[in-house]
């Protein structure tokens, strides 16, 4: 299923794109968060599409795209997740995956503008596959069971500011990475089923023109082990969204510029929709 | 105000401590959380209670102590705060705070029991000042303003998982921050207009033996400073809590064995309480 939500923030209606349009999903569900995103609830939800009878958002069209899952309880983050990635952020690839937390009150809409935050410098794109959590992961045995707790899959831009990653914090990244709007997710939530989550291509463009174009088949720790391994650290709960890393291509590279006020940043994953946002003061 | 929530996990109710015994507050606000901890839902509840005739909870002694607040929105922490701290974990005082979170789902009852988590051979106690936020605090232009943000103080216990957070996660520390259970906060939540945050004792035992011992007063950046400072860096929504970093006298010193099951953790905070852990397998 092609899920996702619409509407102005904070007052987003849960939606399924289907052949017949834009179906409005709120007499099976009244969000796309938490336990709504369980086994159960989508199972709920396929089945009533199935039935048919839903109501068509009429003006889709016009409806604001919102963040494709609600606010999570926790936004989860891998750094370094691409061999190429970390070396053009001088480090090597690490032996075991660097996990480190957004605030879940980053996230926004896919298209929405990205303001610059104050005394920004060097804020850079970051194209990521997000995997939305459907059912807790806690002490998983093996890296084969993961999948089966994941809902589904996200478009992410993880948005980083570097000078306030690297420099003002002593190493711990989280500073550079929770300003306002930096978590632009969607505009889709596709449901696991639909997706092979091991080569997935995914690109980025600032104002049209290329910056990353690489492969989730590059990852150094891929979806399942990344799911197994943080579940012997922390519970991962239904709505909870996994970052899985970016790729090579991005502004602290040094081979191009850093965002500023007017640029257009676009992210794409095949499959699951791109997001393109305008940056703003 | 003395505030706090009793009953089973999930289910726990907000009461206020007062003179003539345990007062629930449902009628006046639904939790300790997000929105109902802004200074008009905090305005209402102290109206509440002096206009009287709030029943009283009968058996508030047989009930479980929940966490002081809902699950807030992001646990924001603060490390090596204390520089007798820093010392003591092997580094110089920082120049600016160094900034780390925590999964909200982490929040336990002040008196739980706490599980170590699995392989788990390092894991260690934090007393902490945790401010709890009741206004959005966004880009403040003075630490003169952050105290107005602020809804009230608890004890907390940021429990911390050293090989976790110091090796296997590339020096980014959340890795070991996280199991279920690491974020005690309680037993009260004491509002802001009975609090000097800049000079309580706070102090942890284990097993009875004294551990640390200090006083807000040695912070190496204060709470004022603090809050205005994050705000720079991520907005601060009402209900966020932000753990202040711990004084010396944890076992990452070398001075005191790691915790082991059955051991019996206690943190308190002078004016705001005592919370008493015992660790379980």
């Amino acid at each position: 299923m092609l899920l996702g939500r619409l509407g102005d923030p904070g007052s987003e209606i849960p939606v399924a794109h289907t052949a017949d349009g834009v179906v409005d999903l709120r007499s099976v569900v009244p969000d796309l968060g938490g336990e709504h995103l369980a086994p159960s609830s989508l199972t709920a939800v396929r089945q009533a599409l199935l039935r048919g009878g839903l109501p068509l958002v009429a003006d889709a069209e016009r409806r604001r795209v919102g963040a494709a899952v609600a606010r999570p309880g926790a936004i989860i983050c891998v750094g370094m997740n691409y061999a190429a990635h970390a070396a053009e952020s001088g480090a090597v690839p690490p032996a075991s995956p660097v996990v480190f937390l957004k605030t879940p009150n980053t996230l926004g809409g896919p298209h929405d503008p990205v303001a610059l935050p104050r005394g920004s410098v060097r804020t850079d794109w970051e194209v990521e596959l997000g995997v939305v959590i459907g059912s807790l992961a806690l002490y998983l045995d093996d890296p084969a069971e993961s999948l089966d707790h994941v809902a589904g899959y996200v478009v992410a831009n993880d948005l980083s500011e570097r000078d306030f990653q690297l420099e003002h914090s002593g190493g711990q990244w989280s500073k550079g990475k929770c300003s306002p709007g930096f978590s632009p997710l969607g505009p889709h939530l596709v449901t696991a089923d639909q997706v092979d989550p091991t080569a997935l291509r995914l690109r980025s463009w600032v104002n049209g023109e290329p910056r990353q174009d690489s492969s989730t088949a590059d990852m150094v720790f891929d979806v399942a082990f990344i799911i197994w391994h943080l579940s012997q650290y922390m519970a991962l709960d239904p709505g909870d969204v996994v970052l899985t890393g970016t790729p090579e291509g991005v502004a602290l590279s040094g081979r191009f510029p850093y965002l500023a006020v007017g640029d257009v940043v676009e992210v794409e994953i095949d499959g699951l929709g791109r997001q393109r946002q305008e940056i703003v003061a």
